[in-house]
Parts: C-alpha cells; structure tokens; sequence
C-alpha cells in the first residue's frame, strides 16, 4: 500500500490498515472519529493494567516518526484500565509509532496510520509570529480577539451550549479554568480528584484523577475547537472552594503532566500557568517557574504559553514564556513592555462590560470597545469579559454570568466584532505602533496606518503619509460599525475631514507605489484624484 | 464729623472731607468713582515731574494707616505728569495715608478716608483656605470654576464684550494675559512698551511704560471683577511677537513693580507668575523664583501666587507659591501632590473642547465635563478651554477663539456650571477626597459625600457611610444636569438603585445625628424613612 493511498484513508481504512500488523492487533480502537488530519487527533486506545495506582504506577510512552523525525509523546491513563495517546501530527504522510511502558502489556506496540491534509477550518495551532504577534501554524493570520467564560470547561451541558452561542462568531480565544470554580447552583457536577468526607473534614486524593472530569473537558476543549475558538487553558487559579490552590509541590506537577498529556493533541489549547497567580498566596514565584518549565517540557507542541496577574505582573522576558497575559489597560506602557519582552502583548483583562458594583465588572459597553482600540493602536492585543447581576426571576433567574459560562447580555461584543473584522481584511499580520505618532496610530510603514483618536476629534487633521506610495482611506466609526471609503487617493501629508466625534478612526492603505523620485508631499484627494 | 458719617459718606462728600485738609489740596481727584469701600480702591492721583524718565527717576510710596495698623503702597507713574497711588482698603473706618517720594512734589502729602462696607457681590479677594481650598476675604466659599481667555485684557472692546458675556455666569477665574500675544487681525492695538523701528530692526524700550496699554488692561480687570470673575493675571508667557519673553533680567523686574504697583489694588487680581513657564527657554529656575518674591514683597495684599508648566512641574512647595496649578489631567495623582505642596490643587489647563487638529485643542464637551468631576472628587480645582476653529465665511468670519477672547462655542460650560452649582449647595467648605474610597469620592468625613463614578456603571451599590449620622441623597447627572432626590433616608452601609449609565454621581449630606449609641449599620431607606 502505497503513501498515497493512505492519504486517502477514511478512520475505517486506517484502522483496517493497522489491524493486521504485528502487535497491532493489541490496539483496541482509533478514537479519532473519522479520518486523522493534519493538526488533528491521532489517539491510541490500549488496554493495559488496573491493578495498584495506574496513575502512578504505569509510565507510557510512544515516539511518533515520520521519515527523519521522532515525536515522543506521553500518554495517560483513563480509569477502567484503559491507557491513551494522542498525538497531533503536524505534517501529512505516514506516520509510524512504538511504545515504550513500564507495563509489559503497553509496552513495544507499534503501528502507523496516515495523516489527511487539514480540512476546511484546521489552520493548526495558533504560535507567535513577527516578534509582537501570532499565526496559524498553516500562515493564516490570526489576531486574539478573546473573551473570559472561566467555567466553560466544566459548565453543564446547557450552561455551556448557551455560553459557545455567545462565542460563535464574536471571539476566536476564550479564558477557560481547568481546575473547577464554585459555582452555587450550576455546578460543577464533577471533580478532578477524587474527594471523601464532608465539609470541613474532606479531603482530596492527590494521587489519583478522577477521568470523567477530563473527559468533560476535553469535550469542551473540542466544541472551542469547532467554534474556531482557541481555548486559553487556565491551569490554576485562587477560586477555589475545594483546595486545589494549595496542593502539595508533588501534586501540582503531577496534575501538570495528566493534563498536558491529555490535551496537548488538541491544536486550540493555549496554556494559561494561572490566573491572579499573585493572589494565589500558597505558591512562591519558584513554583510559577516551575510550572512553567514542566508544561513547556511536557508539550511535544510548544503551545503558547504565558501567566496572567492581579497586582504583581509576572517577568514575561523569562524563556519559558511565549507572550505577555495583563491585567491591566495601560496600553501606553505597551511599547516599554514590547522592548523589554520582546513578545506579543494581549491585555487578557481590561475590566469586564456589566453592572455590579465591583469596579472591576461594570463598564458601559463603549468604554470597552475604546478599550479594544486603544490595544490595537498600541499594537497589543485585548479580551473581552462581561459579568451582569445574576437575574432573580424569570426564565433567566440565578443563571451564571458571562464569565462563568453564561448569556451574553452586553453590548460590546458585536462592536469587538467590527475592529476583528477592520484588522482581518486590512492588517492581516498585525499592527505595530508608531511611537511617535502624534495622534495614537499602528500599521506597517509605507503600507498601512491605522489611526485612533481616543476622546480627540479633530474636524479635520494633515495626516503624515509617506510620497512613496499612494493610498485609499477608509473613515472607521467604531460604534456604529461603520465603514465608508473616501473619494481618491492620498499621497504624502494629506489633509481629511474628520466626523467632528470622538472615538473615530481612519486607516490608510497602499495602494500602488509612487513611481520614479519622490515629488515631495502632494496633497490628498484633489491632486491625486 | 464723626465715624458714621463717615461711612456713610458719598464720593462727593468724601472728596469735600479731604479737601481742607493740609497738603490734601495736592490732591487733584480721588479717581474712584462713587464711595471707596471695603476691598474696593482708593485711588490718590498726584502732580508731579514729568521731566526725565519719571518711570525710574521718581520713587513714590504712601502709608495708609488705621489705628494700629500701617500700609505701605507703591505708586506709579501714569504719563503726563500725573502719578498715582492705588490702596485696596481691607477694614471699614477711617484711613490715613502719608506719602513719601524722591520728588519734592509727591512727598508728605497726607489725608485721609473713609471707608466704606463692601457692597452687595463685593467678597473681597480670594484666598486660600483649609489646606487645600480657596475662601473669599469675607468668609464666604469660593470654589474656582475657570475658564481661558488668554487676550481678554488687550482684546478690543467688541471681542472682550463678546467674551465677557461668555464668560459671565459661566465663570468665576479666568486666565488672562498681562503681556500681549500675537493675535493676527484682532489685535492688540496697542503695547506695553514703546516701540520704535520696523520688523526685524524694531526695538523696545524698557526703560518707559506705555500707560495706555495698562490703563486698558486694568479696564478689563475691572469688567471681570464686576461679572464676579477672578483675573488670574499671567505675568510671562512664551507667545511672543516682539521680544518680551526675552527682555533682560533688569526690564523683567522693573515690569513686575510697575504691574503689581498698578494692579494689586484689585480685589480679583491672582499673580500667575507664567503660562508654560517651561517653554520660557531664555529664563531659568532662579528667574522665576525670584519673579515670585518680587511680586510677594511688591504686593501689600498677599494676592494668590502660582505658576503654569508645560512638562515640568514647578516645586509648588516653595514658600511663595500659594497654590499649584497645573497643566495636566493626571488626577490620580492629586493625593500625592496635597501630600508634597499641603496646597490648593487647581489643574489650570487639562486640555481644550473644541475641534482643532492639535491634541490639547478637540476635546468632546463630554470629555471636558467628565474631567471637571474628576478634578472634583479628586480634591482639587480645573479651568476649561476651549478652541474651535475660525470660521472662514459669515457674521463671525475670523472671530478669535475662546481662549484668544472670542465667542463660547462649546457645549460644555453649562454643564460645568451645573457641577459649581451642586459645590455652592452642597459642599460650600470644599471637598476632601477620600483616597481609600472604591470608587471615587470626595466630601467632609461624617457630612458629606460625594461620589463620582466615572466610566463606571454599577447597577446598585453599597454605600459605606457612617452610622453616626442620617443622611438624604441626591443622584447627580452631570451631562443632563439633573439632580434627584432620593426617597427616605440613609445610614451606615446603605444600598442605592443607580441609573445603569456612565459618568453618574451621587451625594449624601448628613441631616441629623444618629441619638444614643450607633446601632450598627442600617440599610437605607426601608428602616430610616
């Protein structure tokens, strides 16, 4: 059988392609549903032993090759005595494995499957690019447009179905706990480990994982993934009714490398080391560290990895950290922040639109999307969250907020929507601030210019384009969504009437280069036309 | 003649006092119109040389004396051979007064005067009082609401009419300039100094004073202090046409004595010894230190001494400044100046409303209005602006701007009003701001408390007030300048339904003592009512 028919193979062909060979037949099943694509899934199920603590007790191991190169990927246990391994092949061919276990039964079994193109919507993982910004692992642009539902991943069934709703569409990166939240009367129904006694007398066994809450996570992993939606994986945080802020050193790492083994294989995950991580008063700055050091060992992938703060923001320069994560929306440290990192910056949280009376959680719907312009302009990156009072009666009475895996009820989002929409058709690989700009403006130099003017409204202004290219104009208006595209074309310092309102903005895009010498600067429409 | 008739003498009656009296026959004319009452002016204009260059030949003083108390006043020379002696009297009764000078002529004249109560609107000058605040010489509240209007002391007649009607009711400070500004077709028709030659060969002489040109810059001063409004004299400026931010360091001086021997008899007269002190490139620190003492030792009334920076703030603690103000709108930052200055904080520019393509010049009305509230609940004091454009066609083609003394064009000093209206009813004393308050808020602990929410818009809040007192409550909406008084009333921790919208605030002023011991915290209205 040659590569290209195997190229071809649905799951059905694939696993009558591994079935006859040698220890093959030990295979129990191709979890992946269908055929296994490029930046897909590729699982392998084995049956392997129960007996003693498989979590701790049974190593597994299997190396995944394709001409020159191997993948060494872990695997996990799942109760019942079954054993997994996922791998997300990055190329398309063939692909063989074997396995190395501390279990004789898991241990030696190879076996090889083929890997499909991506189909529609599969553009990989996301990774950083061009120093302040971020890609598809297939070249496609992506810019982070996130939101914050931090109960999404253990959030019941309804609960959540209603929160992905909201997403589709809206944002492309959500904030998602790993460890549950409380959550009063929505959950969690589920538990990561197991837990006895009562009240003030319980206790977590750290030595075990309780799978069926993983599986619920992996669950909603893929429904992100389905959503076009990377899930930015909180792996710990202070909001905890249960302990799990305050495992032993052991216990954390042993949660890390579970959960790394179990969702590495999906290509939306993002690794979040915390939330708050300042507030989590148990752990030193060693430990953040160390987390670090473990999931990125831990990753056959290298996932984007980073922390997020409350008051204390994290070093994001360490090695170990691919962008910054803030909580904060003083966007005009952005560029002290880029040369001292040198890496993208996502203001992961610029307080949420709402109405409760923490300052953190009531912003009128403008000042967020102000919010997320200001970010652009400054050639960062920014996330949305929400939290409304709970209603009390009704049919939405006492259902979680946004950000707990809730409705969406402000009216920011289809704003956000608008400013994604401006910079995927005009600035596919991102905006750089220009410094020294007199008003706040980003862009490319001699190819685009973004300007944003904030609460200026200038009725009309000399905007400073190069001579060497001539560009179109498209006037901005970010709550109205507006977008209207102005007569002629503009070359060198170009004078534009402005609306005479605040939170404006107009972008100028090259469209074709000035030939021969520079004739100094040409005023706009009139001489260009 | 006794004491009462004095008081109630009339000017006429007041000059036929003076005039048997001795030397008192020297006296030409007593040029203040009507009765000299308390804070108002006694003018004594004398004959002398006008041989020489009167300006630096002649010394003049006259001691103004009641009871225990002496004055002593600079006078000045005004042209054609006449000088004058201008005292603002701070006591009712009778003042005597002596003059001593170089010239024969002017000296040892002596008479006397009475004075009158101040009349009705007549407050005295503004001081500063309890720390951070500002109090009129009669005890009454003065809160500075101020505007721009640089060129009002040299604009003519036309364009100061049409700014002062702008300004009045609006307004209660303006800053103005003393030295004249470049002002294009509107002026200044006349200079403070002579001057010969042409463009770039014309010179000044400092050694001479062109009378005129401060006779109408006190007309003006006297139009503000009868529309209730505070000259806050600027006394060097960068924006200059012929050489004054340059003059050498003997002409300076020599300016300072002859400005405050002319002016300081005004009761609404502020010294601020600069505007944009910083872009003044050919003086140094030293220069305007010592410009502040000169005008604190040439004044005999202690009027209020500041100065405005561009970048660099001046050390507002010097023992000569009374009080800062700043050109910024960095509120946050007011506690830790109070703290470093134990001085009144007034944020003199924090740009302009208005629609020109400079930063500092297009503010939203909105804009303007909100960072007059947080100026506010911030402790301290801030003075629109406002430019808008010059229209090119029409009845007002080429009218100055604003802040050149044009016409009011913006929307948002109405609604500044509104806001120094809320401080006159509410917080006459001044507002101290509460720095460890959640959301912003300034007041009177146990009296008063002022809220602003800024971008904020919880839905309903917990108010920590104490329960030592009950309080009534007033929503405040500051761009619809509509107060609503609450039903019921308040103590200790109280909820409050708020109107789920932006830049809205809320005040609680204290209506009676809580009797006997406090009984904890009570919830608003639903007990207290």
């Amino acid at each position: 059988m040659d590569r290209r028919e195997l190229l071809k193979g649905s799951a059905a062909a694939v696993a009558s392609i591994l079935s006859p060979v040698g220890a093959e037949a030990a295979v129990k099943s191709v979890a992946t549903a269908g055929k296994v694509e490029r930046w897909g899934v590729f699982e392998l199920e084995l049956n392997g032993p129960s007996h003693g603590n498989p979590f701790v007790d049974v190593t597994l191991t299997a190396h995944f090759t394709q001409e020159h190169r191997t993948v060494a990927v872990k695997g996990f246990y799942d109760g019942d005595g079954l054993y997994r391994v996922r791998f997300m092949p990055d190329a398309e061919g063939v692909w063989s494995y074997t396995t190395a276990s501390s279990a004789a039964e898991l241990n030696g079994k190879t076996g090889h499957f083929a890997c499909a193109p991506a189909s529609e919507g599969n553009r990989g993982p996301v990774t950083t690019a061009n120093r302040f910004h971020f890609i598809y692992a297939d070249g496609s642009p992506y810019s982070p447009f996130g939101t914050t539902t931090y109960s999404y991943l253990f959030a019941t069934d309804t609960n959540a179905a209603v929160s992905l709703e909201g997403m589709r569409g809206y944002f492309n990166k959500s904030r998602v706990c790993v460890l549950p939240k409380p959550l009063g009367n929505n959950g969690p129904e589920l538990l990561p480990f197991p837990r006895s006694g009562e009240g003030k007398d319980a206790t977590n066994d750290y030595t075990h994982f309780n799978p069926a809450y993983f599986r619920l996570v992996e669950k909603r992993i893929l429904e992100l993934q389905g959503a076009g939606i990377e899930a930015d994986c909180i792996l710990f945080h202070p909001y905890d009714a249960w302990g799990y802020k305050a495992m032993p050193n052991g216990a954390d790492d042993f949660y890390l490398r579970y959960v790394v083994a179990r969702f590495a294989a999906y290509r939306n995950v993002w690794w979040s080391i915390a939330n708050e991580y300042d507030l989590v008063k148990t752990k030193s700055m060693p430990d953040w560290d160390r987390y670090f050091r473990i999931v990125q060992a831990e990753d056959p992938y290298g996932h984007l990895r980073s922390i997020h703060h409350s008051q204390v923001i994290y070093d994001h320069s360490r090695p170990w950290c691919t962008h910054a994560s803030l909580q904060s929306w003083d966007f005009e440290k952005s560029a002290a922040r880029r040369e001292a990192w040198n890496k993208p910056i996502v203001y992961d949280e610029i307080q949420y639109e709402g109405d409760v009376d923490r300052r953190w959680g009531n912003l009128a719907a403008e000042e967020m999307v102000r919010r997320f312009w200001l970010a652009t302009v400054r050639g960062s990156y920014a996330s949305h969250g929400e939290v409304f009072r709970a209603e009390e009666t009704g049919p939405h009475a006492h259902e979680p907020s946004w950000s707990d895996a809730g409705r969406l009820r402000g009216d920011s989002a289809a704003k956000i929507r608008f400013l994604h929409e401006v910079i995927a058709k005009y600035a596919r690989t991102g905006l750089n601030e220009f410094e020294n700009s007199y008003y706040l403006s980003a862009g490319k130099e001699g190819e685009l210019y973004l300007w944003y003017f904030d609460y200026h409204r200038p009725s009309r202004y000399d905007f400073p384009l190069p001579n060497t290219a001539i560009f179109e104009a498209v006037l901005l208006d970010p709550w109205e969504r507006k977008e209207t595209k102005l007569q002629g074309s503009f070359t060198g310092k170009s004078r534009v009437d402005l609306p005479g309102k605040p939170y404006q903005a107009i972008l100028f895009r090259k469209t074709a280069e000035v030939k021969g010498k520079p004739t100094g600067q040409v005023a706009g429409p009139e001489v260009m036309d």
